[in-house]
């Protein structure tokens, strides 16, 4: 599965679209963020997400866990959430 | 239902304790947070009560929504995120 990774800088609107674009398409997405500012910026999207969602009687929760990711040679924690239908 | 309110500065294992002890007794528990370092301690919070609750059978998932709080007479928005069994 393509994984929305999601940076501080991220677009919360741009993200929130790919997410319910995935969604709709595998019933599934996965958002991925490393850092503070990319998990809020991550959750913003989701709520926004939900929203468009939920105006197709679409609901969606969220489960989130930690993942270990190699960036430029160096192991990093980053947080992934799987957003799927309730 | 009492909230969870979450700071850049919680610690997250005694916010992952709070938040598996309210799931405990009531089934479900409400996280807030405000601003980006926050809502991190907060979803890494999650992470690590997810992880108490799976050794006791429970597996959880978060409804994260945006709220309307006054703080200080000044309207601000927060992430409430709903932790609830699946």
């Amino acid at each position: 599965m393509n994984v929305i990774k999601v940076s501080a800088r991220s677009r919360t609107a741009a993200v929130a679209g790919a997410i319910a674009g995935v969604i709709r398409e595998s019933q599934r997405a996965e958002v991925q963020a490393i850092g503070a500012g990319a998990v809020n910026q991550a959750i913003k999207a989701i709520v926004i997400a939900k929203g468009y969602l939920e105006d197709e009687g679409v609901h969606v929760v969220c489960d989130p866990s930690f993942v270990e990711v190699e960036i430029d040679t160096q192991e990093r924690t980053a947080v992934r959430i799987v957003v799927m239908p309730h």
